[in-house]
């Protein structure tokens, strides 16, 4: 049976830096050669990163790109490439591609079919989609289809389609962003390919973090009888070498066949396939946030990250995090203690950053708290108090983060959770001011988990057993506590879950068993917070709906979708 | 020939207010039928109002919004009705649709085909396009064809199919949201369907904001010869009533014809032809930004809205539009001098306020100024100094705007200029902090036209001449002035206006004559601001391309669009 060697060149492009990506894509096929490959196949739009967005919109850089393109043309050797690049087409419009080439020489292009428009997805606004017959590419002996990304998940799609035309191994270059248990959802399309075309089917992803999209790579190569041949590591860059057997070439007639190489260049060579071990799905969140936020500082100029310490979990889960991404020489801590915060507060606070080894500032907010307060006392004809006393507290931390960012040139990472950001528990200005909200994704429930998960792994209390058993807290008033502002995080979180991810009503949460009292609260306050969501930082994605380009909701929307059966003021029904 | 009265009725939904929308649609129903009108046009998606955005995701919306249609059908009289909806197709997926109603019936339904997916709008995400035959409707004895918005604006499409079917009246439901001359294009493109067509239109807009988007009605019937019969106001309600006479139905066979109405109601009865004046190109805007305002004041439920008053014209111009908006007794400003505000800047703010009839708190930031300096010393190696103290101050005055806001629930209107938007000259948390952003896509130079606009409407100072005399400064180092950061505003303006709206590069900007240095510095603080700009508040879209939903930029972006021929750091020519 024909054989050919196969890289999946599993890397780290950046969104606009076109030489760097030239650089990165022509040293993975320097190791691909280097290792006898015949074929090395790199991700989606490999010379502009993905997503480029609105850059398309300017002609200087689609021509950049193709000038950047045909440099890793010209780089090409013996071992034939798959390179993704935005190509222009007859009528001007912009197109998806993925050029084969080899020798300095283009040998061919496929054009992507299906243009993702959803959630995070606005591929229909900038690309017109392919169409026209299969064309198969003769690599090494064997038949070789060229899809990209959305094309693998129809049946009797483009894969089918090249299938029918003879080709025996398919390709599909992809930037497939990260979300729980996509890796899972991906095996199983890609089982359903090899099902219905009986061919093997190598898979490369991009790897890395894009504003709010991280991507986990994971790039696998499944044999024409659904065995897993090899995965390359999820969150790190690889050049994954596979030997595959296929099917003989059925020679079909009528179809576009373009010669690439004659001969596989591995005859006799030895069976790679490597195989990484998959982590279990509180860790792979875990390696997704650390990503996320080591390229969001380190592809924006960013050495030193500076975050509040409140002694609470949030705050311990992100200076994890953060010491996990760039080193706990480049995290700065403070507290910022106010006549409100418990002496447990700065302690734990002073506990975890030496647990770390990250430094720590002390700078207790009552002097300015004080100066802000007698200042506004005319305006307000009183001192603040109750939710403006709250926020002014909060504001101040946001305004000493700020000035140690400019005066450092550290970036403030946020420590908002997903239930805050749904429910709008927090200070627009105050502890949601900063560049990265690392855990903005992240529903408290999982916060606890995450921290567990990385105490184990250190097998030790990195993150202070004491943080972990507190009650909540935002400590801005004596003795506050989260659960008696919001229902209990074990009944919010999945409240919200199935509200803003799964777009279930009110009504259909309350049938599903959730208490309707907490439905028509978590239900009323996440339909406020919007305009607070609009100006949030951007922060990782992790689940299949974040706040972000995922969830474009209107901030004036007079739609209310409060349980009808329990409205929360006088129990009439109402539908708006 | 044929006669038909039509009346468009252009009305300001709200988006997600089904029950309002049904309220407003009837009412308008109610005028159109006194006037014995024969047929009523409402604007597109009249129930859900326009964008809905991702609550089409919500099965409930969805359904709610049909039963909501419901309610608007069984309100029909003897006056035909077009009223725009979303409808459920036979694969689940959702229609953008208008019926034709009478006499509480369904006579017909017509899907939008041209989904616009560019710019504002995002159509694809959530519609299939419709297809299908042309369908034409007998209304009064008069063959009507029905469009939606973006169908109007292909030659050889929609319009022309109904038109080949034998339509004699074309009617088009619209949500166009307005930009600077949008109005004249509009008449352009309907002067080249009437020609292609030969058929009389009547085009309906909308009124209102939406967040970002302002639409400005404006809507026109357009004889079959071409001829403005009558125009609606712009940026006001009104059910437009006009008598239109068209060419006789040809009576083509094998084309779907409806009957809706068989005689027309008119006969004998007046003409009427209101047409409104046309608003200049700076008032246009001017009432654009009242209208924004006031309607993300009113559909937010805020009543009143507090603006810090720095004597300077940014400042100066958002709270005449807010008096314009809401009116003076809900308009509270707020001075907040600092060490280095100069004499003039009090006195100016005290002179404006005086002028707009508006309330005048006064703030000095020189205690808290002094408590933060304090706080920060030890943090910093001493006082802040630079950007940081800069920063500092516009801080504070954030952190006492927001403090107002939460005590009296005033919406902050934040007074940043679109240059400065577009370069980053302004203070996350700082002047930027609030809930709408007035004149965020309002170019400086156009800030002074505005401002001049307004007094000469006035008759007198509103805006002191002082205030449109003196040099810009942001005031927070001593002697400060805005040419010493940045270009003269009259070549920022257009170079900004060239990058941004234009999409052109830096090399095109320079070969059209523009100062290579300054392009370049302007260019590069275009692309280092994005990460601002993501957390900026919703404001007025008056541009063809605003900073918002219209420009969609990576914050992680490594491109560079400096001029090759003049790079600010060596002049070696770089490509990213």
């Amino acid at each position: 049976m024909p054989q050919i060697r196969v890289a999946a060149c599993q890397i780290n492009t950046v969104v606009g830096d076109l030489a760097g990506n030239v650089w990165r894509t022509l040293e993975a096929l320097v190791e691909a050669e280097g290792a006898g490959a015949d074929l090395a196949v790199l991700p989606e739009l490999t010379i502009t990163g993905y997503p480029p967005e609105d850059l398309l919109g300017r002609p200087a850089f689609v021509a950049d790109n193709l000038a950047a393109f045909a440099e890793v043309v010209a780089g090409t050797g013996e071992c034939a490439a798959v390179v993704g690049y935005v190509d222009i087409g007859p009528d001007g419009r912009l197109l998806n591609a993925a050029a084969v080439c080899r020798r300095g020489k283009v040998l061919g292009r496929y054009v992507k079919r299906m243009l993702p428009n959803y959630g995070v997805f606005d591929e229909q606004r900038w690309f017109v989609p392919g169409s026209g017959p299969a064309t198969v590419y003769e690599v090494a002996g064997v038949s070789v289809g060229v899809t990209i990304c959305e094309d693998m998940w129809f049946p009797a799609g483009p894969m089918a389609e090249q299938a029918a035309a003879g080709a025996r191994l398919l390709v599909n270059a992809n930037a497939s962003p990260y979300s729980r248990g996509r890796r899972d959802e991906r095996l199983e399309v890609l089982a359903g390919r090899v099902a219905e075309t009986g061919c093997a089917i190598v898979y490369v992803n991009q790897v890395g973090g894009q504003d709010e999209l991280v991507f986990d790579g994971a790039s696998v190569v499944v044999g024409p009888d659904g065995d897993l041949l090899a995965s390359a590591g999820q969150f790190v860059e690889e050049v994954l070498v596979c030997d595959v057997e296929v099917a003989d070439d059925p020679g079909m007639t009528g179809v576009a066949r373009v010669p690439v190489s004659s001969a596989g260049r591995t005859t006799g060579g030895a069976q790679l396939r490597p195989v990484a071990p998959v982590l279990d799905p509180v860790a792979e969140v875990y390696e997704a946030l650390v990503l996320g936020t080591r390229d969001y500082l380190g592809k924006n100029g960013f050495t030193d990250a500076v975050i509040g310490l409140s002694g609470g979990i949030d705050s311990s889960l992100v200076a994890a995090v953060a010491v996990d991404a760039v080193g706990a020489e480049r995290v700065h801590g403070v507290a910022m203690p106010s006549r409100y915060s418990s002496g447990g507060s700065v302690s734990d606070a002073v506990a975890l950053a030496a647990a770390l080894g990250i430094d720590l500032a002390t700078a207790p907010i009552e002097q300015a708290h004080r100066a802000l307060a007698d200042t506004l006392a005319p305006l307000l004809g009183g001192e603040p108090t109750g939710l403006t006393d709250e926020n002014l507290q909060s504001r101040i931390r946001g305004v000493l983060l700020m000035a140690l960012s400019n005066a450092n040139g550290w970036i403030v990472l946020t420590t908002g959770n997903k239930s805050e950001m749904a429910t709008g528990y927090s200070t627009l200005y105050g502890d949601s001011a900063g560049g990265f909200a690392v855990i903005k994704d992240v529903a408290k429930t999982l916060v606890y988990e995450l921290c567990r998960h990385r105490n184990a792994r250190a097998g030790t209390e990195l993150i202070p057993e004491a943080v972990l058993v507190k009650p909540p807290s935002a400590e801005l008033r004596p003795d506050q506590r989260d659960d008696e502002s919001l229902p209990p995080y074990e009944v919010l979180d999945p409240v919200m879950a199935g509200y803003v991810e799964g777009d279930r009503s009110a009504d259909d949460l309350v049938a599903e068993g959730f208490d309707p009292v907490a439905v028509a609260r978590v239900v009323g306050l996440v339909d406020r917070a919007e305009y607070k969501r609009r100006q949030m930082p951007p922060g990782v994605r992790i689940s299949g709906k974040a706040f972000g380009k995922d969830r474009r909701m209107p901030i004036t929307n007079h739609y209310r979708s409060v349980a009808r059966s329990a409205s929360p003021v006088d129990g009439t029904p109402s539908v708006v």
